[in-house]
């Protein structure tokens, strides 16, 4: 932003522009410039950052409509959630892609290096957590993240929780996933010593409510360092990890 | 009930009572004779069974008047809950009585002998659920039970949990009692090997919503072996705890 | 655990392991041996016991796999719940197995022996809970019970359940399952002497609100001794009873 | 309505009322007619109906001017509900009342014979819902009903609501109060063979969450014939119960 | 029951029976007997009553058969609710039958005279609340009662409600149906000075929460004489209204 | 109304109308004639005003006589929501309509000219809202307002809401639509000096709850002059924002 | 703004300040300026414009000094909202100051004249609304509007809300207050041709839940042209309506 | 735990401990040795971490005889949360505390100096929101962290909040603290580019339902980053924000 108006500014006192012309450019696009000024920022510090598209309720030739746009604009990864395998089918014919079926996920462009503080970990109470686990552990790794999965470890079987005790106390970041009645944001936030993100997902039935014990159950942790995102919201969970992973080379 | 009809019955056939009166005998008791029965059958076969007076809404007066029938039918034991210190200072006046003011309960009478299976774990997530706790304890114990209490015992310390791993393994029963994120059921119905009764408690704040976190996640719970109850009812949990650890003796 | 450990430990005095190999071995296993000496404990005990494959969200390839598994270690009766008839067929194709289309449940592999310490009734409030009961009461007999069914008996026409009083005043332990209002609970816990599992289920329309009346109706219960599961959770319950009817022999 | 209009269309006719101002007349009061017509019918046939005052929220002073007003207009019985007792020392000393302390009830003037078809029998679970079933006893009483009164007949213990066949299949009307599960609504519906008004109370702690677990319960009564009032609305059903009753006579 | 008791005790008086044998009998029957009592005094009292099938969850083998099985115990009139166009065309072609498919009804038998007091008024707020309040006018009509149908005489065009004053103020009971905001319960409840029985309906999108909003006002209706029954259940309240309806022949 | 009754007034006056047949006819048409008054006084005020069918739950034929009837009557423009495609083509068949398939809405006859007081900005958050913002602006435009699209413009990335900043501060009337959070309403309510109608729509997952989320967030908007309308009511806000934007021409 | 920044750019470019201060000048007051440009705008065009002050929370000393401060800039009119007795009588003794304890609200200086299209109707369903309708009322006029108040018109006393047509029909704005139900504002809805802007209350008991059912029931409003505002929210309401009342004057 | 089991192995080894006491040693303190491990791991890093009293439900005694403990095991700082002023003045008696009584926090002894990452902004929309705000703020300074306050910043006046747009692109970690609509979190996620904790709070009325509105707005945040704790939980907001603070010296 400063740049621009400098410019205007420059013109002003150079006689370049008139008063009143400068008055309408300042004051017709300060709020688009300090938003394009933050993707650019943005942009500039962390090449090789992807760019999302969120697939739901979007046709196949709509994205890839936008993926081919963003290709055009330099794009090197694009990270597509939501895609449903006959979007993905279609969308796959157009571009390049690797699709991951169990997450709903595709990505076209190679995968960034990992360049984080250390590992990300993501754990899920059950099999049935795996799709959200899997939109969280993708999107972490396009963001360049080395990921570790500890799947099916919930607290009704702490053993196989704890058989994985050295990846938990040595994590940077744990995305802890679980529906039903989700300890196991509570159960690792207890146990680990860095920032837990904890995920409900809609799994579960009765009094389950779509993921809504889960959410209070995670809310209510008595754990230090524990915070929750939106049920079965995994890119939210993956994007957040990696933000926290990559704090120190801001 | 069997007898009191038999009796009648007998009546009937020896001439002693009529058809009409005996129809009339017969009509208007059988549902109260039913009750008394299965009171009778009950105190019957294990004696020292305690009475209980739910003392919640009751003035000290109405309390003591019923400690005072009971006493009079030959009652040996009574367990008052809910007793405010205020209450329990005139009852307190006028029988006999144990206040253990934590839990709000008083004990007219002797403790009896522990006869169960084993013995019955009372564990808490927190300090704060100690009263909920002391209430399940006392029940039990008033009943005829060996009680073992692990306090503070929640997830976000599993360490404090795991030091009492001899006592959930070999527990009888376990009532695990947690406000908040309820989470210690699960854990502790994935460790032990007998049944677990959960009690969600109305501690916490915000999204705790007075218990209602605490009892989604129980009634979640992905560990075998577990059922709840009320949130805060201590009572329940300690009278159902002390029926199926004396299920042997039947 | 103990066994492995003092294995370990042996092989260090001896000699033949050393230290940092031993400290390796405890830690890599610790928990995991925990879990399996919890197994091996309880299957020790009460041959026969049956495994457990929840079906939903299984492929009936996934299904067979996992059953053929357990088959290979030597189980003799495997318990299929929430399995679709569909996938029954395929199951069906590949091991001898019964299905039990109402309650969705298939077995594989001969019933065990009834060896509680009494029976287990089951009882529902109408006919569309018979879903629900079937899955609890084929998990009791799949775990060693004698089960009774008690079907249609809810309390708006109390002659039929007050038919059976028999079955309930000498049952063991009974499952009370019932949808809309879940008055049921409360009128057999009032009734019954013994553990009284409550089991709402999502039957109704308009406030029944998939379960919760019938489910918030149950956690009232004015009955001592009546705890609760989640909705529809048929399996719970019959886990539950059957371990509390056990409760002499363990 | 009828005789007013008339009134001045007949002045129109005899040229003693403009149309204009005929126009004004019947423009500005017909919804008022509509609204007196309706009380006066109401009063004309059942003489002796009660005026109500719902004291909540009202001042003594209030009360009592109204409770003049009304006496002016020729009102022999009037009823205060709510009225807490402070306001019913102040009213008390200025109108002859008897004052019902735990219905929180005062009854201004005589009690009108019981003319209706048969009884209203008023039922509760427990002794807690007694202030709720007492304000729906003396509102019927005030409206010209003979009221039985079945308290603490819960149906964790059935007995005692059996012992009471006769009553509840006599009853004209019966009103079922009972907060926790609110069973009791469903149990007498089952029994009875007249209309059930369902009361839930605010009685009960935890998952009774104010009354909604009895209300949610009492609306998914599985007995047909069962309608429901809002919570602790012992006037309402009252009133509900005596029109019933006066059916009839209409 | 009495009759069945006294045989029982007049067959032990003559010595017909033994005394065991007595007991035994008594002991087993006295619900049963209770239940078919009541059936039988209901029925005994107003012939030409009919029986209702709930045909939701039953296929429509197992409603000829209930209905074929209804007929040969003499049954004249049955009705059958919640029946789908499909099976309601497999039933007709086994029985003689009016379907009404508005309203899921299906009627076997002829429609028995109108003996109420006075006619039932159905009057629903929209279009789309019909399908209940047909289900409510057949119920009332197949239970001998004279039924007026208002439809879509909602409050936002309180005209068309008001050109039918005459048949609100004349109705012996008013059947109020309404989704979305429910408000025609109380409307209704302050014009007419007879019992309103309110049905929530299921109608609207939103915040109309499946019926839970029009549930919630119609509870909270400031009207006298309103009360409610479960959302979309207009079997209910036409029963209910045809017991109100009758109350004077009892 | 008044012309009517005058009417009626005037023949009793003239003689040409007995009194009791005067009292009939004011008796019998009032209110519907309240509401036909009503009606006229707003179509003659601002002619070309539409009519509105609300498409949903209507077949295509029921669709068709309504418009058919209503262009017989003499009106210009008909506005049908929740239109379906298969409706749309049907209908379309028999009356020159255009369709927004987007919107789900139907048009027939010409578009109104724009005579508000200013113009109307429809915004969202993002681009899922835009069904429920085209029903908004259509609604609007074919009341005849000009209406300004401000679409996908939600809190998340204010600088797209802020490039538009003239439009929002000179804005009529501000209908903001959004999902999610909801706190575009908020945001919108902080900028304008204007009334804004905010939509919550049922766009999200999990904890939105079908638009809940977005509901509450929208009520509790911490921003003046902001009300709200039910969760996907885009009619309602453009009727609305068309009522308060044609104020000063009443 | 404009102003500010013109100022700035001509200093600019005659050379009085350098582009770096100019830079920093603009960087730093943008948004407070745009913030008081918006509030300048709003007080110029329409003097005597009031400033708000939201009492609850705030000491009195807190207020006091609000005000001290507002009317050094030269406020004529304060509305002081959420204002205590005890907060009122201390800011009274500092200030000269109105208060409406019934409204809980303290006005300083003098009333503006009513300068709208039109009078701002006020109605409440009960007289326990009165307080929130009074802030709604006082927060109308001491923004320059005339408000006509009809309290006690509820839906089930029709005749009296029927009495005041007139003024209904005739309004430019109406705002709708009740509790319980909520039904005022679809009746008023359906009666009158203006905005109707919709305030849910917390008066009630039981289902009432606190304003929620009063809320749900204006949200699904069937009638066009309504709104809602928060529970109790009466000074949003008189904002809101006070803005669409003045819209032509704009 | 590794160098203390070495150590029994090592005596197992050298034959100074039989294995059967090495068994019981290992058996008996695995989990409390991992969780003293994590303990001291945590505090050996960073030197100068406080530790935190959880004052709420504890009696000042208590609470100074922690500290007590506390201070005689080195402890440098001690922070104490929920301590109300009447425990802050006997706490403050016994120790040298700082007491903020608007957080309602205790500090003993020194602040640590900052060392963290970057600067903390702690942010929220309105002053009600400050105590919540400083439980945050004091929570982070103490562990350790700069922090830049920006209160009383809401949506519904971002001039508030962009006048300090630099902080908030320059933080390192953003609470966003909120009640009412929790639009905040949204607004600043959107705005920033660093992990946002979203904190609602239990500020507002009627529709804010003692922060559900809030928390389920921010649940819902369609912007990346933001994760959301407990209502009113800012000590979990400020220990997470610190943990994130931190990473790079991990």
């Amino acid at each position: 932003m400063k740049t621009e108006i400098k410019t205007v500014l420059e013109a002003v006192k150079n006689g370049k522009m008139s008063v009143d012309n400068a008055l309408l450019a300042i004051k017709k696009e300060p709020f688009e410039d300090i938003g394009y000024a933050k993707i650019d920022l943005h942009r500039g510090i962390r090449q090789g950052m992807p760019e999302v598209i969120y697939g739901a309720g979007k046709t196949a030739e709509q994205i890839s409509g936008i993926a081919e746009k963003m290709k055009q604009r330099g794009q090197n990864t694009i990270l597509i959630t939501r895609l449903s395998p006959e979007a993905a089918a279609q969308v796959g014919a157009m571009h390049e892609m690797d699709y991951h079926a169990e997450a709903s996920v595709g990505i076209i462009g190679p995968m960034p290096l990992a360049d984080g503080i250390g590992k990300i970990v993501v754990a899920t109470g059950g099999t049935s957590d795996i799709p959200v686990a899997e939109e969280a552990a993708l999107t972490a790794e396009v963001h360049g993240n080395e990921v570790v999965r500890l799947y099916d470890v919930g607290v009704a079987g702490l053993h196989r929780l704890f058989a994985h005790l050295d990846e938990i106390m040595s994590a940077s970041v744990i995305i802890a996933i679980a529906g039903m009645e989700g300890a196991l944001a509570s159960v690792i936030g207890g146990l680990a010593d860095c920032p837990v993100i904890a995920v409900p997902t809609s799994v579960g039935y009765g009094a389950a409510f779509g993921g809504l014990s889960a959410l209070l159950s995670m809310l209510n942790s008595c754990a230090s360092g524990v915070s929750v995102v939106n049920i079965d919201n995994g890119f939210g969970a993956g994007y957040l990890a990696s933000m926290i992973n990559h704090m120190e080379t801001k």
